[in-house]
């Protein structure tokens, strides 16, 4: 029996690994791929993790992965499909039908953007196309770049991107934004942001680099190119959470219930990372909250 | 007048500098020294901030530094001596007079560990003495180390570093923990802690490294050497916050009272880092805290 299973091996799990192992904890790490860094490692360039400016987004993933080996960190490459919670042993299934024990567990499985499912969405994906524009506006700066969707974070978004960028385009597919009215006003107050009412992004289209987007009109059926150097989608997140929502209280969203100490509703079980329910969810804050799971974790071990 | 003033340069002024600076917000970072990294500084060796492993303090405060200067943020170095908060407008007063305005403050000041004031203490700060078991335990393993204080975090210093410890000695000046039962009955449980009642550390010696402690029994008046490696102070820590408790609300140990989302209880101050009520102080909770406070400054000025 393990004092503690890490199920996922992106920034949160990495960390918390770094931080059990350190606290001298018999863990195990479960990654579903073979390579640790979890989104991380699809990201074309990372420039906000405080010391690590400009850094490939593979290369961090390698960075983070040396430094939890180099802490003896255990690895298991496979799918989880269950976890069973036994009073104080938790047990965790992989698809192969093999079941590990230990006395805790850190949910660290993260989150995934919602996808449009458009031609050239995925082929641009970090080379124009991006799902946060917190993570990559200042990659366009003087740019004109579209974003779509019509909820707060879309309208967040534009109005973030309207400082950095030439011409912001909003594309959204109804009549009317569902985001905030307070961030609406916001927005009509920049004088680049315009929005595109009633159009659905087609597809995506360029040579190296995103160069431009095909629009379609939903009434008056009439498509439009717009030339843009980046298409932020904001259509929403999906936490990685659908085996474990029977066993651990999740939000409306799937995202699993537990605040800055990482600890859910169910004893010994912790969530870090983009998985649970939090407002900012970036490389830095994954990596606190190992810091934090683990201490909830010792917490835990100490007194439980 | 600047959009953000972040007061402070550790690694959670740095981080809201770089989140900041990305998102296209005019700042100034005040910072009290004319080197920044904050404690971070002052540490021979940091193992546990994700990709960065075995990193000396001063060279980790070096990169959290240049990842700042090159997102062209401005600094002034100087002692702030009052803020002031009129609606809209914040100003930030610095000890020769001059007063800087913004729209919204982060207060990044940090917090420092009480230090005992005995003989050897600063010398041998990083070479054995240490503040923070959670930090640097790691580097004593298989040695003996003493922990001195009697509270909640003495006594999980104690519990953690039994596990990699060879013999934990935790020095106290009464004849009674004032730590939680719970905890207490922990550490009845580990082997290799043993607790020196009445006793005050007197003076730390050595040569190159720590070798071992002076102690004194309160009653009996006789004093004793005990052969360590490490010495864990945890008697406490200090928020620096004295020049903004009349404005901005703290709790009872100094502590600006302040969540996840870093939002003070007045409007368009935000703290973050060591400085605000958390479990957690950790250079990875700190880099996190920069990120959650330019996303909740960034809302305040997109709706504010």
């Amino acid at each position: 029996m393990y004092d503690l299973i890490i199920i996922g091996s992106g920034p949160a799990g990495l960390s918390a690994a770094v931080y059990g192992r350190r606290a001298g904890l018999d863990l195990l790490v479960i990654e579903e791929k073979p390579m640790s860094g979890g989104q991380v490692l699809n990201t074309y360039e990372v420039d906000n993790y405080l010391g690590m400016p400009g850094i490939n987004g593979f290369d961090m993933g390698m960075k983070f992965r040396e430094h939890a080996d180099q802490m003896g960190t255990e690895y298991k490459t496979a799918s989880v499909i269950a976890i069973q919670e036994k009073g104080k042993v938790k047990s965790v299934e992989i698809a192969d039908g093999t079941c590990y024990e230990a006395k805790a567990i850190v949910l660290a499985m993260g989150a995934q953007h919602t996808m449009l499912g458009v031609p050239g969405e995925k082929e641009y994906k970090g080379r124009g196309v991006s799902y946060c524009a917190t993570c990559d506006g200042a990659f366009f700066k003087g740019s004109d770049v579209a974003v779509v969707g019509g909820g707060d974070v879309a309208v967040e978004d534009a109005i973030y991107l309207s400082r950095m960028c030439r011409k912001v385009w909003l594309i959204h597919r109804r009549d009317s934004l569902r985001a905030a009215k307070s961030l609406q006003d916001k927005l009509k107050e920049c004088g680049n942001v315009e929005i595109l009412w009633n159009r659905t992004l087609e597809s995506i289209y360029g040579t190296e680099l995103v160069e431009g987007v095909k629009l379609h009109h939903v009434q008056e059926k009439d498509d439009i190119d717009l030339a843009v150097e980046g298409v932020f989608i904001a259509v929403g997140m999906r936490p990685n959470t659908e085996y474990i929502r029977d066993q651990i209280p999740c939000d409306g969203q799937g995202y699993v219930i537990a605040g800055e100490d990482c600890a859910t509703k169910v004893q010994g079980v912790y969530a870090a990372g983009d998985i649970r329910t939090k407002q900012v969810r970036q490389i830095a804050t994954a990596v606190a909250d190992g810091a934090c799971a683990i201490a909830s974790v010792e917490r835990y071990l100490m007194t439980g």
